[in-house]
């Protein structure tokens, strides 16, 4: 059966990054990767300015000044500074000609339009931010693939960007099969369940960056089965099913997903929870369309998502770290498993001054969603099973907030 | 002047969370608080299920089974289960009355309606999931103040909740004030800069939650930060006024919020970069409005946003974290500082395997946003300054990706 690693190798071989598209700054472009080189389009600060409220001056002089102009922020000073002058100047105005330094306010006594400097004699330079400072004209200040954070939105506009090429996200539509199911505002009659999955699902693809459609619970008929998956294809780059690889379904599914030129990559991987994994890839419009089978178990259905799907989307986002954060840890209390296949295991990670130290959390299989609530971290314990004593080193994959 | 922890006290004394509302579970909900205690309103599973594509059967059997009928998910058995029978099971259809275990179809070997066990002799209870071992009727399962996490949206979905009360994020208005503002978009003539404030506090006000919008550029005169301080008060939850409090507007600013009703609790903290911070609340359609006038300078207002804005932010919205996670790390290489106040210096943090490792990233101070590109996070360093060698002990304070 498939190696976890291999899976994913298949998966990201199939995923390029979608054409970027042109994204408004603020708030849009938040949390998105930069998709083109920005260069600073003029020097910044583009003139020498003063950093506080005071006087601008030559700072070799030393007594009492003539005031000789104010210059305030937005306004450009109109005399040169000469030996005895001073210009009052605010906080972020041009520094005037001959002036080199600025004394702040405090340091100051002020008459009339005379000033001493109360304070230390300044040194040429003080208090003054020269032009060209924190970017010169022309420099590439941020590369693609950076991730546009606050503070990188705030340096585009600076650098006169009010528009970028970011990772366009994917769209990804989610439906959920099964007879049985229905939706999670019904009660479910005998024999049957709410439908869970889906707005799992959909808030884990949003969390990782794609525009979530939600495209209903598909019967298991080959007319809905087929419904979906053409909406899907037509609709989505990214289609999940989910519950669409149990077993009592691989002779529908697998059928309709081939006449609408599904090509299937692989449709087992060897892991806990999850094994029934189907991934395949499909051409429409030009593009190229992921499609995921996951199990029907929401924790087979959680885990799958974050392995296979949460990377694909990420790529095609055009993002440049696509897998969850692997981290190294210790854990806190003795913890035993029993596993044929690589495990996946819930835990919550808290980072002690040490390191971090893992709790396993008791969870009793796949149909334990539950268990999951307080996790915040997958254990990736090997095969094999055993016990691990408390403090034995193990791998963790940390889940996002 | 005020230290930094009783100026976030005073901010965090004037917030309550605001009334939760009622929103869709996924994807709206994601991220938010949950504002109520949920319990599921069913035994969950609602019923014994399989947790194998198999046979259901009486665990004491041995010999050969007659197959007496065959239930999918989502349908109902209608026969018991006797002596020397089986029924056909598909994952997560109802376990049949008599049987108490299910044989997975590979352990078997089926002929016509007659079915023998091929592996090793079945347990009572075996690939079986047990009504209620998940969750029970009545038994609260989420409790107020969860952070709604993708997982915990499957399971308010499992007791039935498709729509929950949460957290209302904030509505959070910002405006940039200033003469010599133009938009980022605009080639800045003699004098003047681009706004790149507004950009950036609208997506930390994202980023915490809350419902950013931009009420444009004030300029520095009381008829134009008038009309934005009532704007803001009439539409927002918080306003934000960036380069509101520096000296040259001070003669105008105090006096517009007054008017309006605006009770000042602080304007200057010690703190750098930072230091003029205004902080006020007003009574607004009977709602607390909060007000920050934030300095113009970039990285004072990034910093005093993460302090003090972002706690409120998040408080207003229901969270029960509200400030930056606190972490301890290392410094990875000798750095030298100098500050009279509590000082805030941009730092990019790693994971080495003995814990948080910090690496200073070179500043110049409050004007360089470019430094801030590479943080992830912001060091914490006492007044006074000094010399702190490779491997000394520090405190961060991680910023959200």
């Amino acid at each position: 059966m498939l190696a976890v690693e291999d899976a994913h190798r298949l998966v990201l071989e199939q995923c390029q990054p979608l054409p970027p598209e042109r994204t408004p700054t603020a708030p849009a472009a938040l949390g998105r990767p930069l998709a083109e080189a920005v260069a600073c389009d003029l020097d910044v600060p583009a003139f020498t300015k003063s950093l506080m409220d005071g006087y601008a001056i030559r700072a070799a002089d030393g007594g009492p000044l003539t005031v000789i102009e104010e210059v305030t922020a937005g306004r450009v000073p109109t005399k040169t500074v000469g030996r005895g002058q001073a210009t009052r100047i605010m906080t972020g105005a041009p520094l005037p000609e001959g002036a080199d330094a600025v004394v702040p306010v405090e340091s100051c006594r002020a008459d009339g339009d005379r000033v001493e400097i109360a304070g230390p004699p300044p040194a040429p330079g003080d208090n003054v931010l020269p032009r060209g400072r924190e970017m010169r004209k022309c420099e590439v200040i941020l590369s693609p693939g950076a991730l546009l954070t606050p503070q990188a939105l705030g340096v585009l506009s600076t650098c006169g960007r009010a528009v970028v090429l970011t990772g366009r996200p994917p769209r990804v539509a989610v439906t959920a099969t099964g007879d049985e199911l229905v939706e999670p505002s019904a009660a479910p009659g005998p024999g049957q369940v709410r439908n869970s999955n889906a707005p799992m699902l959909l808030a884990q693809a949003a969390a990782a960056g794609g525009l979530a459609r939600d495209l209903g619970i598909a019967r298991d008929t080959a007319e809905s089965l087929r419904a979906a998956v053409r909406e899907g294809l037509r609709t989505a780059d990214v289609l999940i099913l989910s519950g669409g690889v149990s077993a009592g379904k691989l002779d529908l599914v697998p059928g309709i997903l081939r006449e609408e030129g599904v090509v299937a990559h692989f449709h087992k991987v060897r892991l806990k929870p999850g094994k029934p994994l189907f991934f395949g890839t499909a051409e429409r419009d030009g593009g190229r369309r992921l499609v995921f089978g996951l199990p029907g178990n929401p924790v087979s259905s959680f885990v799958c998502f974050e392995l296979f799907v949460r990377p694909a989307i990420r790529r095609l986002g055009g993002h440049a770290e696509v897998d969850l954060p692997a981290v190294s840890a210790r854990l806190g209390a003795h913890f035993t498993y029993s596993s044929d296949r690589p495990t996946y295991h819930p835990a919550e990670l808290m980072l002690a001054p040490e390191g971090w130290r893992a709790r396993a959390i008791p969870w009793f299989g796949s149909a334990d969603l539950r268990a999951f609530l307080a996790a915040n971290a997958l254990l990736v314990l090997p095969p094999g099973g055993g016990a691990l004593p408390a403090g034995a080193a193990v791998q963790a994959l940390r889940l996002e907030a």
